[in-house]
């Protein structure tokens, strides 16, 4: 039997699943069930940029994702309808996906999922990302990587200290984070109606915490 | 005869006319003289950001062009070589062209050049532009336009506000900015070697007028 799919009024479907109510049954499902978790029909980026949509909608952030760098070699002009691209390449991002400015701060991320469950993989950067945060910060921007743990379904908001830490640690042996120590030092964003992810709370809490001596 | 060129150690060509000690010859030349001034082997868009790459090797600033963005609509995958777009449109952006941070403020430009003499044309803009513009200034961001005329060579960094007030005032008739109002209300930056456009000094001024009651 097809189960009916409900839309909420901006016409994403209606997941029970994602809703703060049904979030208990989801966490104690067991890992090793033979179900998919990843991707019910949304991946991590189109719930931030419907996220963003939200927040640039009610005026309360302008944050983006920048488009694709692409390197274009051929393009065709066709007679009364829009130039097409006939060839051209991706080139290496030298930048984070999304940045924006939020009450007066300019904000530097990436978004990244991971199916693993007890750490999240540092192969998941490359060295340009890591160094574009660290400039950033130096100009006193807020730099975090939204980490998506698909089994488990949760999604921190984890700060760039935790990320460069490991990072320039990494020729020591240790490839990846531990979820535990993600767990303790980020801040978990709970799925939500509107926006669906509500990662300004915890960009809150990272300005809060840099406001401290 | 063939003009020998001298390079300045990044590759760019060394151009006499660019330089302060010769800009003086350069404004006293009348305008009809059958003489082509824009496009002295680089466009604004290139000086810009050889500007940006100054800036942020030196670690005074992190501010980037963002990439054209584009519609994919086929790809290719050959056997052993990169994939290669066969079919892709492109987009109308949502945003400015430049954006980034600078000693703690969000940072967020256009870049336009026009062959008119004694105005600034609105028709360089787009209405997403300027409302993109406007909620980056509500969230306390640095919003402004480097203009640049072609057949003066003078380039200005015109604050949002002047922008805003012809582009709100438009349907009243007036389709441009007069150059004399830009004069007035802009910084005017000189061409320098290192950077090249060194906008960021007028940047600060803007920063310190808003910082005034």
């Amino acid at each position: 039997m097809r189960k009916m799919i409900k839309h909420y009024p901006n016409g994403v479907p209606f997941q029970e699943q994602f809703t703060a109510d049904h979030k208990s049954s989801f966490n104690t499902a067991p890992a090793h069930d033979n179900i998919i978790y990843g991707n019910r029909g949304m991946s991590l980026e189109q719930e931030i940029n419907l996220s963003n949509k939200y927040y640039l909608e009610s005026g309360i952030a302008v944050i983006h994702k920048k488009p694709i760098p692409i390197q274009i070699v051929d393009v065709c002009y066709p007679k009364r309808s829009a130039a097409v691209i006939k060839e051209a390449y991706f080139k290496q991002a030298s930048t984070t996906d999304y940045n924006g400015v939020y009450r007066g701060h300019y904000i530097d991320f990436e978004a990244k999922e991971t199916c693993n469950r007890s750490s999240f993989p540092l192969n998941n950067f490359h060295d340009h990302q890591i160094k574009h945060m660290k400039a950033c910060e130096k100009q006193q921007g807020i730099c975090f990587t939204i980490v998506k743990f698909v089994v488990r379904q949760e999604i921190y908001l984890m700060p760039s200290h935790l990320l460069f830490h490991y990072w320039d640690g990494r020729e020591k042996g240790r490839k990846s984070i531990p979820y535990e120590q993600i767990k303790q030092e980020s801040y978990l964003i709970n799925y939500h109606i509107n926006p669906r992810i509500p990662y300004l709370k915890g960009v809150d809490q990272l300005i809060n915490k840099l406001k401290m001596p």
